[in-house]
């Protein structure tokens, strides 16, 4: 049986991509994580994906043709009947056939998803998304992501932008562009205006934590900052959270969902002082008193969600 | 075939209630409208409705009890399982078993839903709405409301507040129930502009129109003002027209929807340059150049859809 074989997974993002295999038992027995290189342009990131899947393959001790299929999330609208990344911005890519291309070059099935999608799958299968019908995932990092699993199935829509709650916009007037929830909320987002409060003057335990490099602010030096309770980080993460949570709320009350998952890198680092923070702002916001009984809780395959949902979407719908 | 029975369809609103006897060709042959008479309670209103369907069978020329049943479209959050009335502010009605209680007092089966749910699946199956799989539509009236089709069928989520775009939070930061898309786009809240400002100085043809009765400006007046130029009457509608495009627009980001129907009291009154300016609006503000493809279309049906879609769902869920 196909389904039997272990299956590749693969994280795309714009800085890293994570690789791993993963069993008929849904554990990941060889891995590799290396830089995407998007600056070396299409086939220099190709080349990356292949040489990493071999080595993921190395080991765990298996050969590239011996694996049921290989699934991707990339971060990008997606045609998935196509296999076509549609339009790229941290890769610099328009309509690239990756699952044409990949499949040519390792020569195995290849399933391409959006990585919020494969991530969220991986939670509703394995993570903290199990047993819902309905789902949103909420992906904040160097962007905000979204997906929705929707009657039992992952939800693309026609314009394959389903669940793109980062890209809803917030305040009607601005200039475009400059206010979607993802300008606002992201980590990228974020440091830049911790960044720019502290070149203004403002005192903030960032300075020490960053070195003086301000703008290179991580999530992990937001999270201690967070933690260590600087006046500062705490108010600009806060409001972050605080929008984020009515942007959630409105796709609550819209779709009715029961259940939204968070997770990504300013998520991870913080952990649940962020999460409850969203969640308080979404249980405030919603319509309609019963509807504050959503749950909004954290990703608990963390790291590995993009990896192992790819791996799983891989297999249903390859094996 | 219980289905090629006659199906009674009501619209019920705060203000009004519109019955009518729907035949197997879709075609309404016996009709009645009443005022809704929320003031009086539950049982005035369910005494309205008996003797409403009672009317509007006579017309026809039939029995109520040769109905196949009876389809209701009720302003609430419905839980369509249970046939129950979760929050009708309008009626003033909470957890009301409306289904039960018109089952039993006109002795057929009897389907209920949300209003603006009944009115898109009228457009979906007869009206603006045929040939999509996915599918919202917007009613702006005393109130905006909203509803989906999703994957082929009416979408009310967990909560049962599916689609409910009119409980949208526009601006993060605004006092609590100040600042939804029905606060802004509504109606009574264009209604209200105009006069606070007529009010407060501003010349407009509305002051004639409304004979000085500024606590009663209806759409009727409105669209004549528009039509006629009204500089005031433009500046607010269209500043109307433009928010509830950018709310539009970020459910088309999130559901990749390809087509919306907008209808309501509104929205017919005005009719094409309304329609023509949130349709810009949609299109300038959602994601991805893909989905500027989106159809923004006016009901067909306009006064019957809630009534025609009520008939249809009930011998869809009944027959």
């Amino acid at each position: 049986m196909a389904k039997e074989r272990p299956y590749v997974g693969i994280d795309l993002g714009g800085t890293n991509m994570q690789i791993g295999v993963v069993d008929a038992r849904n554990t990941i027995i060889g891995e590799s994580r290396r830089k995407t290189q998007a600056d070396g342009g299409l086939n220099k990131v190709v080349d990356r994906l292949v040489g990493g899947v071999e080595m993921a393959c190395e080991h765990a001790g298996i050969a590239v043709k011996d694996l049921g299929g290989v699934g991707i999330g990339a971060p990008s609208p997606i045609d998935d009947r196509r296999g076509v990344v549609m339009r790229a911005a941290n890769l610099g890519w328009t309509d690239v056939h990756l699952a044409d291309i990949l499949r040519e070059r390792l020569g195995v099935p290849v399933a391409l998803d959006n990585d919020v999608n494969v991530a969220l799958y991986g939670e509703w299968k394995m993570g903290a998304g199990q047993g819902a019908e309905d789902l949103m995932g909420v992906w904040v990092g160097t962007g905000v992501g979204g997906a929705l699993i929707l009657r039992g199935a992952l939800y693309a829509g026609h314009f394959f932008t389903g669940g793109e709650i980062g890209h809803l916009r917030l305040f009607p007037g601005a200039p475009r562009g400059s206010e979607s929830v993802e300008r606002f909320c992201s980590r990228t987002a974020v440091a830049e205006r911790l960044a720019q409060r502290i070149r203004s003057g403002e005192q903030s335990l960032l300075e020490e934590l960053a070195a003086g490099k301000l703008d290179s602010i991580k999530s992990k030096m937001i999270a201690r900052a967070y933690k260590e309770g600087d006046a500062l980080t705490r108010e600009v993460v806060d409001e972050s959270a605080d929008l984020l949570g009515v942007a959630i709320a409105n796709v609550v009350t819209l779709l009715g969902l029961p259940r939204v998952v968070l997770g990504g890198g300013l998520t991870e680092a913080i952990g649940d002082p962020y999460v409850n923070r969203v969640r308080k702002a979404v249980r405030r916001e919603v319509f309609f008193e019963a509807t504050r009984a959503v749950e909004v809780v954290a990703s608990t395959l963390e790291d590995n969600a993009g990896l192992l949902g790819a791996a799983l979407l891989a297999r249903e719908r390859l094996g």
